[in-house]
């Protein structure tokens, strides 16, 4: 009957209007436990009361799973809840399009997601966002994500990083780790002088952002995941500003910045 | 005291609980109307009440107004309202900057952007969104976009095209225009064969969305502004689904672009 989509960003307060109806509406809510981390699932878990709910996990979303919520779609409504935005990520997509195939509408309601936060939270400007890349645990990640920093740096451009999540094994990257791998397959020395910023539970309660040499970012202490990092590219005035007042960069690094400029 | 900066999306239904709390508990409200258009501003001011409102033109939120806003910010509680979210267009970074060097405290409430739904709703994968630009009315702006998009494509990136909007004037850019402009600028012809995405007040209730080729999307009906434009760059197979059944992409050139998958 109906295959609502619904973005329900990173804390309660996150929800909008139309969510808060998606979920009232539909006959069975299923939450995506395994695309992203939510801070408040269990108060998400009391708003949706006594209808039935299901904890997805990744099978559940993904192979057969797919097929057998479209089924369930076909006939009554189903809500699938995600952290975050919905279709961000491309692991929805492919329901949407299953959903299509088979005459069963979708609707999707859009959440906060994390690719705008990091911009409007930092103060960088998003129209000098490159491609944005995800560095997983893989070997051969690092390698592709260095060279999308080289690839995007050169035009000036800053790159978003999201980093690995593992729900299955509740293993998520952190700042720290991405940045000492990064900087073990940096040979060519692409980061060592680069402006970078330390992104943790952006959207949460418990936020933390911090701008430094990329080098250093390794160094500061985050609350937990998820997390994620900029790798800047050229760096105009205002932005230099708010790296100093949102993101406490260091005044010896402000100093130097502003006379480069 | 405090000065919030509220994303309140395209519509009523996309305000947040958060965005709801902030207008709820200002003193003053101030609604920005020359960033952007949203469908429900009667509705919002009568979520505001009784309380103080202000309608801000550009030089309200601009230059001195920007002095302004912050010295009445330091004595109460004052919330501006921005359709989409606050800080993905450079506008308002300098109020919060200003704010953050008299001590003034800034809260953001973030917002859906045109940014993320633009992908989410056509289907298009995020990371591959290459620079984003806006086309103005400004006659050097045709060649800058243009040489943005050759960029882009070359590295198989899509191109997210913001269109001009002069609140003073009341004046929008459409796709039509936007489609005219560029064919008549690129000399090359870069778009001939690019797959591009007409969108058209994405996230309002009546918003349209079409795929087809670039020349020929200034051919179809659109409502009214906002207009926004994807050309895009190399199309994974999902993509093409996607643009199949989520933007009425037309069957023979659904058929031509995946026999060249």
């Amino acid at each position: 009957m109906l295959l609502l989509l619904v973005g329900i960003g990173m804390k309660y307060e996150d929800l909008t209007l139309q969510a808060i109806q998606a979920i009232e509406s539909a006959d069975l809510v299923i939450i995506d436990t395994y695309t992203s981390i939510h801070e408040d699932i269990n108060r998400i878990i009391e708003l949706i009361g006594r209808k039935e709910v299901r904890l997805a996990k990744r099978s559940d979303l993904e192979g057969v799973g797919i097929e057998r919520i479209v089924e369930e779609a076909a006939r009554r409504k189903v809500a699938i809840l995600v952290p975050g935005d919905p279709l961000i990520a491309t692991t929805h997509e492919a329901i949407r399009v299953e959903a299509a195939k088979r005459g069963v509408e979708v609707k999707v309601v859009n959440g906060l997601t994390v690719v705008s936060l990091a911009f409007s939270r930092s103060g960088l400007h998003f129209y000098k966002l490159g491609r944005t890349v995800t560095l997983t645990y893989d070997p051969s990640s690092v390698d592709y994500v260095l060279r999308v920093i080289q690839d995007n740096t050169s035009r000036g451009l800053h790159t978003l990083i999201l980093l690995d999540w593992r729900a299955e094994e509740s293993k998520a990257m952190t700042v720290q780790e991405a940045v000492s791998m990064l900087l073990e397959g940096d040979k060519e020395g692409l980061l060592a002088g680069r402006v970078g910023v330390g992104l943790a539970r952006l959207g949460f309660s418990d936020e933390y952002m911090v701008a430094d040499l990329v080098p250093n970012l390794g160094g500061y202490e985050y609350p937990g995941p998820p997390h994620s990092l900029i790798v800047t590219g050229d760096l105009h005035f205002m932005e230099v500003e708010s790296l100093r007042y949102n993101c406490g960069l260091p005044e010896k690094l402000y100093e130097r910045l502003v006379k480069r400029l």
